[in-house]
């Protein structure tokens, strides 16, 4: 029997047991067909099912209205920070962007290549811990959008409500929360994310963009960049990342089967809740992020001591909670809680938590 | 017991059995890691390990030079016919491309976004059954590069050596064939390839480039399409495609442990020589392809006539030699027959068209 922990990366992180389970079995026969999704031609029967049902599914998950084009490409969030700007910002050459934490700045930086790109706000003074509000009224009038990060996985901040744009265009990256919450599509007019957190692995983005903005690209941007090529060949345009692509369509029906986003949602404010409540009444740890901003996928928390943060992380990787390190950039801990993350494993968190705590006081 | 066809799609495509078994097995607990590679942060140590041992085992199999960067990147041949004028023709900001098939076409077509690009020669009247020639006198003399398709998977030919350029830069979309024979990667600027023929599944790009051609890209290109960015973060400026390095790491040492490249090529030629010998003696059966410029890869063969291609294809799937179809844009058969595809899959097909022929003459 496979040995499994409880991983709580930032991602690439957890996927659903049962789904792995039968990704290995399909592995060397996918339904009949004699060969692995992993060697299947896109241009398939059998390929052509998977890709359907796929958006379909995402389709009903997230009740997706049919103005909307749902794609699935290549080059993750980094490779989006530039599609979203030359294929949106392309009437007054304007964005504005609010910049909540390391990747939100990425997407303003790489946009400011193309065009007239201002912040809206910035928490960075604040080393990111909370959301930083706007209205209406602090928006340029004439943008093309308005970009925000949805959930900020490095600083476990999150928009508890959608901001209020005056009727402008909204495009947010919400790799880190995707399916984890109800969201009202209608709302956006573009919806990013990476596969890597709450769908698949690594190597697919999905993008959801409302049809009157797509086929606004220039002429000469890269073909692989604009959203009307995509949009045009249901997203076989060219070869696809089938794997990632199948996995996802896995993963699609197991959150059906389960009671899909709104069930989704309750187990994880549960877990989130349950997580918050016991850090915020310890004595030994800390949650640094503003309690109205906090996200249900990312817990970051600390001790306010690096040597003990470290001491945690290592004890907890012994008893099977793996990958609770911080960013990087910020140290101390943070617990990845996406969908695939079980109730019992967050249950073991506490209860190592606890103990830490009792033998670190 | 799965019950395995004999694939022979042009790519996506088959890969070998025994790195499918090992991935299945691997699929809930990579190395007693208790995760799966689709799990897995690339950030962690055994990622790591993935992405450093693939990158070196591909060096070995290929002999590439040090001074040469090796690069894993996504977004397949289309996005890479953007990154290659937008990183390579930085210079007079001239290419010359060589028109060897519908690849090629694209090839050139979105580099002419980026510069002034010109065809050196062109086979489309000929159906692209052949390989034009050109010698360095045919070429400008102050191009950036010289593009050429090595192998071109619908019509089936191939370079049988590499063209002399003058000593100019020498670039190639090596997908169809890389790792197929021997190549001298010294005599090449730039070799790239998608990984959905030889390699791995689809999502991964292989690009193989002389270090001094790196960071010469304009400041105002998107990030992710800059060499210098993957060259600098070993390939980990942001998520790589996890799954397809994985596998490509186990075809990469599936191959060291068989005798890599040079056994590859003997094996190839015979599994080719013996196809085209028994289509040549044939009386059904043509290869169009001219016989100098026949790939060893791809074999493309028809009747003469529509319904009985459509016969054999069909008939031939019914025998478990399944995906014989010849591209959408030609029709007739076409048989890829890539390293993981075994000699028995050949001698099967070989069986099956000698019975073929004799029941429909």
């Amino acid at each position: 029997m496979a040995n499994r922990v409880y991983n709580f990366s930032a991602g690439p992180s957890m996927l659903p047991e049962e789904v792995l389970k039968k990704a290995a079995a399909e592995m060397l026969d996918y339904e009949g067909t004699g060969m692995s999704v992993n060697e299947m031609s896109h241009r398939s029967k059998a390929f052509e099912k998977i890709n359907n049902d796929a958006q379909a599914n995402l389709r009903t998950l997230l009740s997706i209205p049919d103005e909307y084009d749902v794609l699935f490409v290549q080059g993750g969030g980094t490779l989006a920070f530039a599609m979203i700007p030359l294929n949106l910002m392309t009437g007054s050459g304007k964005a504005d962007y609010n910049i909540t934490g390391q990747w939100a700045e990425k997407a303003y930086k790489e946009a400011q290549k193309f065009g007239d790109v201002r912040a809206i706000a910035s928490s960075k003074d604040d080393k990111f811990t909370y959301i930083p509000k706007f209205t209406a009224g602090d928006l340029r009038p004439d943008i093309d959008y308005v970009h925000v990060t949805w959930n900020n996985t490095i600083y476990g901040t999150h928009y508890a409500s959608v901001p209020d744009t005056g009727g402008r265009t909204l495009v947010t990256d919400m790799s880190s929360s995707i399916l984890s919450e109800k969201i009202d599509v209608s709302k956006f007019g573009c919806i990013y994310a990476g596969s890597q957190k709450n769908i698949a692995p690594a190597g697919l983005t999905i993008i959801i963009v409302r049809k009157d903005l797509v086929g606004k690209a220039g002429e000469n941007i890269p073909t692989y960049l604009d959203f009307k090529i995509h949009a045009e060949n249901d997203s076989l345009y060219n070869t696809p990342p089938a794997w990632c692509i199948y996995i996802a369509g896995e993963v699609f029906k197991h959150l059906l089967e389960r009671g899909g986003v709104e069930e989704m949602e309750r187990v994880n404010r549960e877990k989130a809740g349950k997580l918050y409540a016991y850090i915020d009444g310890s004595k030994l740890y800390r949650a640094p992020a503003a309690a109205e901003d906090r996200s249900l996928m990312n817990v970051v928390f600390v001790t306010g001591n690096e040597e003990l943060d470290k001491k945690f992380v290592a004890e907890a990787k012994a008893e099977g909670l793996d990958q609770l390190s911080g960013h990087r950039s910020i140290g101390g801990m943070r617990a990845s809680i996406y969908n695939a993350m079980p109730p019992a494993g967050v249950d073991k968190l506490i209860g190592f938590m606890r103990k830490f705590e009792k033998e670190n006081s």
